[in-house]
């Protein structure tokens, strides 16, 4: 598997998307953010996704320079159109809305309509707890990711419908990004090349039985993703996911049902910022959070565990290593993207 | 288990109160707010609660007129001191606050100070449901609630921090209502009386080894129940957990530590409301909150349930039998409202 700098990454991302149309601001945002989760480990959004991008670019599903326009708005709100862009041009041009207008009246939220496919959620609500916001994000799909079953029901009905979290604290925030079911999509797919089975409680089959087995997901006919929380409370996973898929959606008055729905967008984000200077302050706020961190991992080890982890402390740690190390990128994965470089007329 | 009608338990609980020293409104909104509780099953924030408020009056911690006060506001934000009067009367006076504001700005939330016990928090968004609104809430509790651990901890520093939103539709509102726990240690507690086992994978004994033993659980030495889902997806739990004591106490420059923390007052409120008239509108959006809950309940059952049970159905199936049927109250749960009234001068 070869292995490379996130700065070398970074110059073959932007190049190759440069080379597909994208501006050199698109072209930087767009390569900086998916390498940035490779740093993280989260290699399911990070690199692996620029060969998709550059096919969604060809395919007129990603519309290089699209306006990002607010539609609607009040002094904490906005309904803000993508346009069919790049979802991380889209989805930072909404944490900019939000930032300025939670600065301006202590809380804004902001949902989006044509946005592409967003990358690392967590990303937005951490670039809010930068500035010393609170952040709450979600981010729902299309029918086509309907993968995860309701509570009592074995046809998918949700998407893996993430959810996260943010705050600033005296060192790096605290950051929260989790699916609202047992597994995404994405591992279950790792697993099955791999030949591994899928985690016990995770997966139903198209019967509705469970299994471990990735193949008996995939099908045809598919089988589903249970709900987080499953088998005793996945009731509560559901719950989350509706959530999601409210904000998502239809608050911003698009169809929920396989009918409705536009086709090609990849998320309806959901993003909130509270400015902790409407309440008890903002610095005041940074040093409660750090406090309670500390506090929370003053809990002794549970047997085999090494301590107390905070949420982003794994990411974290994960990105130093690969800063020193490098970043191993799949040959499957790099060929894929030498190959979109190849049709868009370079050689990376 | 003697049997009541959902009326003659307001009267005792309205009675019990205002022989406590309550006001008549503040007796007929507690009494009925927990009578409402037990009337969905949820007997643990039921009348049970009755005796407790009424002891909590006795010792001062629960004071009965205490006004309910905005310290801090803006056109979209209000921090609330709720005095430690009746938590419900406080979270009520928030919840109008939240409503009223959210509806001349699109967006607005409120965070408390001094709020006793609330009861079922679901009902808070419920109301902002009611009226066209889109409601989430969150509290958490003081150092002796912290029942839960951290992930890869084995002692408390957690409560078990519930998390609920509302939506309105064409017909009841959708209502999720979910700790962020393995189970509500309210539940350990009837196990234990019961001499039945938790379920396995709930909780932790002071040494952090698994147990099915609630007498383990209480110690001493105490031990811990697990964040929701545990034991592999524990850490989403635990972010959930730490979300809501953010924005229960960080939020509100209330310190989170055991030192720093305010005694007695049960309930860090965060009740937030959003006005889809801001974004899609509000008749669509209830129209899309029904339209995907009815093809969410297109998804075929799984084997052995019943089908999709939406959030709050199974809550809603129990109130229309206990009004057909009555509310049945444990013996010593009656018995111990009878003697609080005695303590109070009347004869329930």
């Amino acid at each position: 598997m070869p292995v490379f700098s996130a700065e070398d990454l970074r110059r073959a991302g932007r190049r190759l998307l440069a080379a597909c149309g994208a501006s050199e601001e698109e072209s930087g945002l767009v390569a900086d953010e998916l390498v940035e989760s490779s740093l993280r480990g989260l290699d399911s959004h990070g690199v692996v996704r620029l060969a998709m991008y550059a096919d969604h670019v060809r395919d007129g599903t990603i519309k290089p320079g699209a306006p990002v326009t607010v539609v609607k708005e009040s002094a904490s709100t906005a309904l803000v159109d993508c346009g069919g862009g790049f979802g991380i041009v889209g989805a930072l041009k909404v944490v900019e809305i939000v930032a300025e207008k939670a600065r301006a009246s202590g809380l804004a939220c902001a949902t989006s309509l044509r946005l592409n496919h967003v990358g690392r959620l967590g990303s937005f609500p951490e670039r809010l707890a930068a500035r010393g916001l609170f952040g709450l994000a979600s981010t729902n799909s299309p029918r086509h990711g309907h993968f995860v079953s309701p509570w009592g029901g074995r046809e998918g009905r949700l998407a893996t419908n993430p959810l996260a979290w943010a705050a600033p604290t005296d060192g790096a925030p605290l950051v929260m990004d989790m699916s609202t079911s047992m597994i995404a999509e994405g591992k279950i797919r790792v697993l099955l090349q791999e030949g591994s089975p899928v985690p016990e409680g995770s997966i139903l089959d198209a019967d509705g039985s469970p299994t471990t087995d990735p193949g008996r997901f995939y099908g045809p006919p598919r089988g589903t993703i249970l709900p987080f929380g499953s088998p005793r409370l996945g009731y509560k996973g559901f719950g989350l996911g509706l959530l999601v898929e409210i904000l998502g959606s239809a608050l911003s008055g698009v169809p929920l049902t396989p009918e409705g729905q536009p086709s090609g967008y990849g998320n309806g984000l959901f993003l909130m910022a509270i400015d902790p200077e409407a309440f008890g302050g903002r610095d005041l706020f940074r040093r409660l959070v750090s406090e309670f961190a500390a506090y929370v991992s003053t809990s002794a080890p549970a047997p085999g565990a090494g301590g107390v982890i905070l949420p982003g402390a794994l990411d974290a740690a994960t990105r130093e290593r690969r800063l020193r190390e490098g970043i191993p990128v799949a040959d499957e994965t790099w060929r894929q993207i030498r190959e979109a470089g190849r049709r868009a007329g370079i050689e990376l």
